[in-house]
């Protein structure tokens, strides 16, 4: 195949040919199935991505731990998943889900806990959807 | 500062300490402020991010041009960010935006617009939300 005619394939075609990073990752968007936030960013390697869409709960690659790791297995935030999307050029996913609790460890919501102003000269944070629905102490003990 | 000092100031602090990844990139992820859909997953470096909060058009950084761009510069389908937030472990970006047009170089208002299924023993991807808004030929001219 001609490279235009592959990358045709690649964005138009209806077979899964997931383009993997130099580390075998994909990245992975997890938003809520209700209200449309973002929850978290993660990235599912081969493995990860078909356990995914075979069994309906998300799984992930931990880049920290270099292990599989289905959401939830030890805090039971689990994330069931309503839909999978696959971007143009398949090297990301968007899955909206339905989060039991919490999707950060930090027992936030969201991962994105934080938003971003500008300020005069520079950048600030704030503390926005905050709460937190567990103790990451009591949930992960350490 | 101690390991657990850092990890909580990082996740914990208001101030800006993104990390970048080995090639200086975050990871953005770009919804629609109406929607709630995620439009698309793009990467950037810290003058990237710089101009974003300073001016609030969208930049990223490409990585197959490695370069910086503004998005809709080429194809005039800009996004003005209405919010930022910023992930638990800051290498990663949540931009919700008022998108002009199509956010995907292939027409489409978003970069997912193929969903992913199981079937026996396999996946399948079907079109959705896959209308074009514009003629990629048209707009790129290539």
């Amino acid at each position: 195949m001609s490279a235009s005619a592959e990358i045709h394939d690649i964005e138009e075609g209806l077979a899964l040919q997931p383009k993997f990073d130099a580390s075998g990752l994909l990245t992975c968007v997890a938003t809520d199935a209700q209200s449309g936030d973002v929850l978290m960013v993660a990235h599912m390697n081969d493995e990860a991505l078909r356990k995914t869409i075979a069994t309906g709960d998300a799984w992930y690659f931990s880049r920290a731990r270099q292990s599989l790791w289905r959401k939830g297995e030890t805090s039971g935030q689990v994330q069931r998943v309503v839909e999978m999307r696959l971007d143009c050029d398949q090297d990301a996913v968007w899955i909206r889900v339905e989060q039991t609790g919490a999707a950060c460890h930090t027992g936030r919501r969201s991962c994105f806990y934080r938003a971003v102003t500008a300020t005069e000269g520079g950048t600030q944070l704030s503390f926005v959807d905050a709460d937190r629905l567990f103790d990451p102490k009591a949930v992960y003990h350490k």
